[in-house]
């Protein structure tokens, strides 16, 4: 198992083109918030636009809608029961994520069915949240392509099938391999699973443990995945400054809260875009 | 009559340990915000969040919602009149919170008659505001395991039957013991009663002298019990460094607004938490 | 004339006594905010708030709920149009300020009939913005006690009958007195006429020619009138702090935003507090 | 081609005299925000208000009317779909700024037609986003007067019937000739037409390549054509200090979020009105 390191982060973080535009950053959905958990959508958008993802679509219950847009007028919303939009959407999507405070209600296993039906090779999915749960408890299509998932240990024993404490680098390599994803398993120092290969994160405080800080790490995945080519890196990196920027809050704090990490992305990516 | 002191404040805030997750810093309900009283539901909820409680449940009339998510989407939100789901969420927390800007509408005694008859001794519960308010003048079930009330002058003399003028150091003792509760009595300095013990914060300003900043105490006192295992010593805490920022703030202000001290509570309690 | 000094504003924002709770900063509502100008009642609250007031609450139409709760959490809420509920409230005011953002519709006049018929002598009322075009254009109760009004020249002219170009002191003076009230004419250098009395404020900016100055100007002497004895002395310190704090301001701000004038009041106040 | 120079902004954004009022600064009416894009119209009108605008009116879906005054309670609102009241507005409306967000479904082009039908030549009229879509593509009446469009260069593509690889310099001036308008042509380095007149703008960062940074620039050009006489210069200037914050705030930051820039134009404004 290897570390992510710094330069791994400095390497994937690559000083922007002068000639760009917002399409170049990726266009990127987020699917979540029901009537109960509209803050779950709200911090992973928010991370995904202070990511720097280009152009930022929510598709999530309208009660959310001015929830959203009184803190980030940057992003697009949708209906997520308007099923016809959202597949036309879906089409011209780079990535989509899947889950933040999505729910189990009726709506989330019709919309996750909808998202895997539709995605082609070329968009990059995560799932994360209710998403997860749904995949283990719902009938939905298989996983192909570009996936990620972003389960904390009892999400990834739903999807898994793997207890807590069966759940060894060893054994979630092979389930990571048999589900045909790539898993980042949200722990104290989390890991990485893709194909042969694993990963483990240095990072991490205990400042962190707030609700709200997995919905921000799958925005920043997505966010990262919308600009960066190498698909495991971009993960990695996400995974990697997600805490590294916790870690330093937390000299001064003693917790963090989740829209401070997304509030640090623009310097510290920029920090880590310098040779 | 003890006074709160700093060494107690610094032994309750402990370093967390590296492993943990969002569970082990407690799972919050907290109920409260009518119509028109919906601001003191969100400053309790913020102060309890910013406190580092793992899980924050807000149950509140769902004009509330979004106001409450445009500033705060780390917490969850409940309709408070949908019992059914209050009573399954209930169940599963460890601290609740009931009585900033409940009013005293029929749906308000019905959620507090359900949190007293389904409350257990493990969890901890906070009363405060309106809810004191109708334990005087509803009928409800008695108070049993670890309560805490958190009223002012006018409340308690509600609650406990004596005047404020009556209110010596000796009456409410008396009458925190025969409610069978520990009393947060809030005055220019605050003293807390606890069956034999009592014990007098040293801090307080005028410059508190506003609304909301008993929502934000209420709040407070939530998020340490369910961090901290000796409930004494959690609220006496959360009483301490309530006053304690809110004196540093008044070196610089006239009037401190309640939101501002949850914004400096990572920081302070980051400080205490240091050996 | 008189100039307004900075000794008397310091002489007015006394230190707060040891012993005090919110109610001894007053009760204060505001009513204004129609569909169209919620902003402006969302900014005087603010001020009011920003400024110390002990208990603020809002009378305006529903739709402003949650704008307003989303940026001042603080203040309460009742709908406008809820006559019988602001009935009840007005009677526990110190002061009432009414007029920002108000608009002309139905239930506009209907609401200054209201406070002009129920007003006390005790009570303070500050009248601002529609009210005072109502004033002038309504059947309106005559005015007695402690009354303000906050006219811009054009509303000074509707509400005294004095064309613009007829407002000199001399004439300003006896139509406040005709009218029998503090007359505050907002212009570069703001003039107030209490009976036989004149001010001149110092202070002034064109940066602070945007719309939304007014409705805070009028949350501040509303916030002033509820926690200072002196009628005349609290209105000119709020009329000086506005135009000084701008004047701060303006000296690296080509434009000055109204919140931020009441996001500094706090040290201002603090500061003009220090002997 | 010249290129915009510091000079010409310092020219531009005079100090303000001292005897002048919030109508001095212009009206303003900004149109757009339809139930999917209201972000957009708030980034606009807040670039607008802060670029100094002396008061500011967003008609859009009444959807937004929350989330703007919880961020933005100097603007004032209208339902975009009250034709009547928003046709006496435009009458007296010194800058209308239509399309952010507007999108293209009926609503959108009958509320272009409208503008275009009343605009009168003392108006100015800035055509941003949607707006310029439905221009190409809907029967609209001629453009006559103070018009800036202001198109990326799919848009200008549609409007001015050049392909992207045809924008040349010379076409773009022939083609904004011919529409008898101001173009401004976003890009890496942005290019404005009018007349036999040319500029190129010297800034420009890929910081800035993300999604609202355009509906920022449209409000701030309204928000200068409010204020500054001469109509190109003002253009100038804008799209200058655009371009400019954004490359100050691009040396610490990866990506520029648009609410960054409206927030520091007061302090640019006051430096750039220096002598």
């Amino acid at each position: 198992m290897q570390t992510i390191t710094p330069a791994l982060v400095r390497q994937t973080i690559i000083k922007r083109p002068a000639e760009s535009y917002k399409g170049t950053y990726g266009r990127i959905m987020l699917i979540g918030g029901n009537q109960n958990f509209g803050g779950a959508i709200i911090m992973a958008a928010t991370a995904a636009t202070y990511s720097g993802a280009g152009l930022v679509t929510v598709a999530t219950d309208p009660i959310n809608f001015t929830s959203l847009h009184a803190q980030l007028p940057e992003a697009m919303v949708v209906d997520y029961t308007d099923f016809e939009q959202i597949n036309d959407l879906l089409a011209t999507m780079d990535v989509i994520v899947i889950g933040p405070g999505l729910g189990t209600e009726a709506v989330a296993p019709t919309l996750l069915t909808q998202v895997l039906k539709t995605v082609t090779p070329k968009q990059r999915l995560v799932i994360d949240g209710s998403a997860l749960t749904l995949l283990a408890t719902t009938r939905q299509p298989a996983l192909t392509g570009q996936v990620v998932l972003t389960p904390h240990q009892m999400e990834w024993q739903r999807v898994s099938g793997l207890k807590i404490a069966d759940q060894t680098p060893a054994a979630n390599q092979l389930a990571a391999q048999r589900l045909n994803v790539t898993a980042v398993v949200k722990a104290h120092h989390t890991t990485i699973y893709n194909g042969p290969q694993a990963w483990i994160n240095p990072g991490g405080t205990p400042a962190m443990a707030t609700g709200g800080m997995g919905d921000t790490l799958a925005g920043m995945v997505g966010g990262f995945l919308a600009q960066f080519d190498d698909f495991t890196n971009a993960i990695l990196s996400a995974v990697y400054l997600h805490s590294a920027i916790a870690d330093d809050l937390a000299q001064t704090q003693y917790v963090v809260l989740p829209h401070q990490i997304s509030a640090q992305l623009p310097k510290y990516m920029h920090d880590y875009s310098q040779a």
